[in-house]
């Protein structure tokens, strides 16, 4: 019977499991519903991530040799003892633990045991890995207090140039007519109505015409520029030293665009720029070096077989 | 029988009426449910208004020669043909008017008909006020979008200061400690769970502790001048002429304290700094220069018999 490890990528929208050989093929992946515990609670996370584990292990015998759950980093599940058997099937016994997203969303891109994460989607945060530890957290605060240079706060900052303009009646650049075109909206207050009528982070539905316009107009290169500052300032806080891996995750960061080259030209020279591959390769990579599997060839081998694992 | 003025203050609290004399005697007073609009809707605003009028001319037989109702600026009901008709009760063929909330306010301080409103409560807003009418409101944008100075952005910027104090494991201001001690959280974690525990307003709470620190903690004196320099800013888009009156509105800036010290500093010299009463004596004094019946010692009339007046 093929010894396995187990991975598991949790998150808000879903909840993703990979098992893998000891060798770094991965035999099958699964996915879940939300499983957030600051969305669906501490008892339905575990309930979640233990159903779609089973999944994932159905019709592969093996022995499970170890289980890696990676969890948003701000989760009190991390302090919670019963978390862990709760969520992870089988026998007990089998070495099972609980990671950082940010150490998972690291070991994703590099087979390094140390470096820096840092993540801007809607939100934005950073930490320093070291092995499966996250040292110096940075933001991650959320909209309200934090998230610098997030595609929330790019939207947001899109929509107050724009209520600036409107408010001191000056010409609207190409980015506060797509604004307004884009929220559907004529004039200052039915900007402000519409950015009320939604969630909050509903602005961050305007943080692609910053990177759309970022280039061609002086507004939006503006804002972008802002942006990396922020981002380039988060990353600054947590050292990075010439050489390791700077592995970045979100769409802002991970795709090319204006921002990730304005980021990339704000940080010190000698750092290696990664982009963040699926959470499941990182789970499962660090499930392997907790058994002492480690190498480059087993982490190239999940990111080449994740791709065509069969879906349970 | 004695001719009589109305003038209405609504907002999100309450519906506040008052009912004067054509000297400037205020009669009576009543008060009733919140009226904003934008949280009762135009019908239910009209009805309040309209409940609150009637309970306020209750045994006040006189004739009405002009109502007015103050409602805030960003309000859709002052484009609503509708709205006025169905607020005043009584005969139709008086002379009523909607007036900004910023022209109400503006008005309760000074007799004046031309100079500038700057409110910074929970929000932050200003504007122009020529006779009554609004013109070049700056900011007023609410808490996710804008807000710059107000006891929200003062109360943010103290519990941003203390996430990034805890997440940097620099010492604690004497500001630090009393965020934490009032939201009665232990680290970061506690901290940032408490501010989305709450409707986001629930951080205009700190404002007070920023106040209260920013003589002796370098901290909290950085964030009030912080806040000073933006509304600061927010009136100078008004183009403030020397000499005229500039009302101060809202808790932030209407009593003295700190931040109204370190405004008045920024501020050109040559303006009349006032500060806001009751927004029933700008609203029942617009009345009354509606008729033509505007005079300094009317104007304090209001404001000296609005303290006595029978309350309904």
């Amino acid at each position: 019977m093929t010894e396995l490890v187990v991975g598991a990528d949790v998150g808000g929208t879903s909840t993703r499991v990979a098992v893998a050989d000891l060798d770094g093929h991965v035999l099958a992946v699964a996915a879940g519903g939300p499983g957030n515990p600051n969305l669906v609670g501490t008892a339905g996370s575990a309930a979640e991530i233990r159903a779609t584990v089973r999944r994932a292990l159905q019709d592969l015998p093996g022995p499970v040799r170890g289980v890696v759950i990676g969890l948003a980093g701000g989760s009190r599940a991390a302090g919670d003892p019963a978390f862990l058997p709760a969520a992870v099937p089988g026998p007990s016994g089998v070495p099972a633990a609980l990671v950082s997203d940010l150490a998972v969303g690291f070991s994703s891109a590099t087979s390094a045991a140390e470096g820096c994460m840092v993540i801007a989607g809607t939100g934005a945060v950073a930490g320093r890995i070291s092995g499966d530890d996250l040292h110096r957290r940075r933001d991650g605060w959320g909209y309200l207090l934090g998230d610098r240079g997030s595609g929330f706060w790019l939207g947001r900052a899109a929509v107050r140039s724009t209520l600036a303009a409107l408010d001191e009646e000056r010409p609207l650049s190409a980015l506060h007519t797509a604004v307004l075109a884009d929220a559907d909206a004529e004039d200052y207050l039915g900007l402000v109505e519409a950015s009320y009528a939604h969630p909050p982070t509903w602005l961050a539905r305007f943080a692609p015409l910053v990177s759309r316009h970022a280039d061609d107009d002086p507004v939006a290169g503006a804002i972008a520029d802002a942006a990396a500052d922020l981002l380039a300032e988060t990353l600054a806080g947590l050292d990075p030293r010439p050489g390791e891996p700077v592995v970045l995750g979100g769409s802002v960061l991970a795709t090319p665009g204006p921002v990730r080259d304005r980021f990339a030209a704000r940080v010190p020279p000698g750092l290696a720029l990664l982009s963040a591959e699926s959470g499941l390769v990182g789970a499962t990579w660090i499930a392997l070096r907790r058994l002492g599997r480690a190498s480059e060839a087993r982490h190239a081998r999940l990111v080449a077989t994740l791709a065509t694992a069969p879906h349970r």
